[in-house]
C-alpha cells in the first residue's frame, strides 16, 4: 500500500478520568471549543489501550499505541529511558531507569530524590563513567532532576534480577539486587549492579558538587538507585512494517524512548518540558515542521497525567486548555488528527486506573457520528465504539494508505 | 496496590430476558426505582458473560464474574457443588452432582426427583456413607430436597466419564457409567460409580424412611443418580490475586462453591432460600454485616432464573421488587455496588441464552451516563460498552484499587 495521507497522534498523558465535580470529569468540566468542534465534525470513540479493566503503565499503552504487542514486544521500562536521554542501543544491553538518591552512612535511603537535583546530574553522571566491571561497560545519562538511565553492555547478561531501590518513602536500606532466575547470566548481572551501586556510593560521596550542596544545607546525591531493568532488543520499525516515517514531538524522556524504539526520529524540541508549563506553541510548530517531512508525527503532552497525579484539578483544566490550543493549530493541517490519552490518571485516586479514554479522528475520510463534545462520557455513543491501543493503531495505519490487506 | 475502597456484586440470577409483553422485556415492564435511580446515577452497559453468542452455565458464569478464566479453571461442576454442601475437598478428589432418584424393579427411572423429597436427604445421605469400593472413599452429602453431592477420593481417578443419571423424563433406565478415555483411572472411576450406584439401590432400598414414604403412597428415593463429574484442584484465591478478603451471601450450594473455589468466605444465611420465597431483608442485612468485616461481598440472588426456567412472568417481576429493595438498602453503604446477572433465562424459551444482561456500577468513581433506565437496552448506551464477565471483575478489581499496573 502506499500513503495517502498524513496523520498527527496526539496523546495526552493521563487524560482520563472519574467525575470530580458535580457528577463531571474534568473533561467534562472544561473549556474546549476546539476539541468539540472537532468532536462534532469526526468520530469518536472510548480506548481501553492495553484492555478493558486493565491498568496501563506509560511505556506499554505508548507500545500498544504505536501497534507493538506488549506480550510479545514489552521488556522492562529501562531500554526506553535509556533510548529516550541518547544512549545508542545495542542487541543485548540491560538497562535500567535510575535515580540519583541520599543515602545515611548506613545505606538507608533518606531521599529517593536526593532532594531533587537541579542542574547537577549531568556533572554527577559523567563522574560515574568509564566502570568496567567482570568485562561489562557501565553507561550513565542523566535526564531531568534527579533522573537518569544506567546501561550494563557486556556478554551474558540478563534483565531478570531485582531492583537496588526500595521504592519507599520510609528509609529502608538500598536494596541488593538478586537474580530472579537461576542462570549465570541474571546471577552475573545482579553482582555487577550491587558494584556499581556501591561504587556509584564512593565515587559521588566525594564529589566536589555534593561537598557544595551539602555546604548549602542540601542532601547530597551520594548514590544511584537502578530498577526497572530490561533487556534490549532490536525490532521491526513502523517504517518496515507500514512503510512510512515518523517523528515523535515530546519532551520527556520515557516516550521519546519509546518512540526511538519503534524507529521514529526524536528531535530535541526547545521548550518542551514534559509538565504543566510545557510550551504548546513550540510544540505545536514543531508538529507543523515534522509533518513536512514526516508521514506520521506522534505529539505527547505530558502534563494532564502529571495533574492526576497530584490531583491538581486547575492543573489538568490548564492542559485542556493547551491541548485545545494545539488542536486548533493542528486541525488546519492536511493529515488525519488523532486526539486521545494513554490511560486515566484519576485526580481521585492519583494514580493510573483502567477507566477507558476518549478518542477522536478528525479529517476528510473519519465519519461524522453524533457526538458533540469530547469527553468520556460523550464518546461511549461515538461510531469508534470501543477500541484498544493496537487497534486504534491499525485504524490510522489503514488511514493512512499504509495497512496490509488479509486475503484478497 | 492498597485497598480504596469496597465493593459489593450482586448477581441476579437469569435476570436478562426478551421481548414478553408490549415489546418489552421483564426488566423494562417492572417498577425498580431505585435501580433506575442508581442507572441514572452511576455507569451502565451490558455484559456477554463467557463472550458474545455463548450461552454460560451457571457455575462458568460464576467463575468469570470472580476473574477466573473458564477455559483454565472449569473442570466440570461436580466439585462446586460439593464444596456448596461443605465437602472440604482434596486435590485430586472427584466430585458429582447427584439426585435421590425412583426406580423401578428394572432400574428405569420413574422420577428422577424421587417425588421431590422434603427433608428426608439428609438421613439418607446417612445411610449411605462408610462405603470403600477399591480403596476409594465414597463421601455423601445432601443439599436441598432431592439433590446432593458425592465425592471419590483415592488415587487415580478420573473425571473423565459419562453421567448415570439419563437426563430424561422419559422413563428410561439408569445408564451405565463409561469410561471416556482410554486411562486407567477413567476405567476405575466409572466401575467404582457404577457399584456406588448399585450399592445405593441397595440400602436405599431397605430403608425405613422410604418404607415410610410408600406407605404414605409417596414414591421411594430408592437409588442416587450421579452427573456433572469433576476432579477438584486448589487455585490461587483471590485474596493471592487482589490482596482483599471477600464473602458470599447466598442460598443455593451451586453459587456457594464457586465462592469457596476462589476462597471466599460462605456463611450460612438464614433465610436464603434459593427461590422466590428467599428473605431479601435478610440477605441484606448479612451483606452489610459481612462489608464490616469484608472488602468484597457477593450476594447473589438465584429467584430470578426459576422464574425464567418456569415461564413465570410475575415471579421474575418479583424478583426485580426484590432486588429493587435489595438495591436501596446496599447503594447507601461506603463501597462500590455492582448489580448485573449471570446470563439471561428467557421466559419465552425456558432456559439460558446468550443475550447479553445489563451491568450497573454505583459509587463515587463511576461515571455518570445518561442511561435513565437498568434494563437491557436502555443499559445497551452505557459509557460501560459491552463487557464479558472476566472484564466486568478487572474493573471492579482496579475501582477497588487491588489491580495491577501492566508495564510501569
Amino acid at each position: 500500500m502506499s500513503l495517502e495521507k498524513k496523520a498527527i497522534l496526539v496523546v495526552i498523558d493521563g487524560l482520563g478520568d472519574r467525575p470530580v465535580k458535580d457528577n463531571k470529569t474534568p473533561l467534562q468540566l472544561a473549556e474546549k471549543p476546539v476539541l468539540d468542534e472537532l468532536a462534532r465534525g469526526g468520530s469518536t470513540g472510548l480506548m481501553s489501550t492495553l484492555g478493558r479493566g486493565i491498568i496501563p503503565g506509560s511505556d506499554t499503552a505508548h507500545l500498544a499505541l504505536f501497534g507493538y504487542d506488549v506480550n510479545r514486544y514489552y521488556k522492562g521500562r529501562g531500554p526506553f529511558e535509556a533510548l529516550g536521554v541518547g544512549v545508542e542501543l545495542r542487541e543485548g544491553d540491560v538497562a535500567f531507569r535510575c535515580n540519583f538518591a541520599t543515602v545515611d552512612e548506613n545505606l538507608r535511603v533518606i531521599d529517593r530524590r536526593a532532594g531533587r537535583l537541579k542542574d547537577e546530574g549531568a556533572e554527577l553522571a559523567k563522574s560515574l563513567q568509564g566502570m568496567n566491571i567482570e568485562g561489562v561497560e557501565v553507561i550513565f545519562l542523566s535526564s531531568t532532576e534527579h533522573r537518569g538511565a544506567m546501561v550494563l553492555r557486556g556478554n551474558g547478561l540478563s534483565p531478570a534480577i531485582s531492583d537496588t531501590d526500595p521504592h519507599s518513602s520510609e528509609p529502608l536500606p538500598v536494596m541488593e539486587s538478586e537474580p530472579g532466575e537461576a542462570s549465570e547470566g541474571a546471577k552475573k548481572t545482579a553482582r555487577i549492579v550491587n558494584k556499581v551501586v556501591k561504587e556509584s556510593k564512593a565515587i559521588l560521596s566525594s564529589h566536589p558538587l555534593n561537598k557544595k550542596r551539602e555546604e548549602e544545607g542540601k542532601l547530597p546525591a551520594n548514590i544511584i538507585l537502578t530498577r526497572g531493568a530490561g533487556i534490549y532488543e532490536k525490532v521491526e520499525s513502523l517504517e518496515d512494517r507500514y512503510g512510512f516515517n515518523s517523528c515523535c514531538i515530546a519532551g520527556s524522556a520515557l516516550y521519546k524512548g519509546v518512540a526511538k524504539y519503534v524507529g521514529m526520529q526524536v528531535p530535541h524540541i526547545e521548550g518542551a518540558t514534559g509538565r504543566l508549563d510545557t510550551d504548546i506553541e513550540a510544540k505545536a510548530k514543531a508538529a507543523r515542521e515534522a509533518l513536512r517531512k514526516f508521514d506520521f508525527v506522534f505529539v505527547h503532552v505530558k502534563g494532564a497525567d502529571n495533574a492526576g497525579h497530584d490531583g491538581d484539578l486547575e492543573g489538568k483544566l490548564l492542559m485542556v486548555k493547551k491541548v485545545d490550543r494545539l488542536a486548533q493549530i493542528l486541525s488546519k493541517e492536511d493529515a488525519y488528527l488523532i486526539i486521545t490519552a494513554d490511560h486515566s490518571t484519576p485526580l481521585s485516586i492519583r494514580r493510573h486506573s483502567s477507566d477507558p479514554v476518549p478518542v477522536l479522528i478528525y479529517g476528510d475520510g473519519a465519519r461524522r457520528d453524533k457526538v458533540q463534545s469530547f469527553d468520556e462520557v460523550s464518546a461511549s455513543l461515538g461510531c469508534l465504539g470501543h477500541l484498544t491501543g493496537i487497534e486504534l493503531n491499525r485504524i490510522i495505519v489503514d488511514l493512512m494508505g499504509c495497512g496490509h490487506m488479509v486475503g484478497s
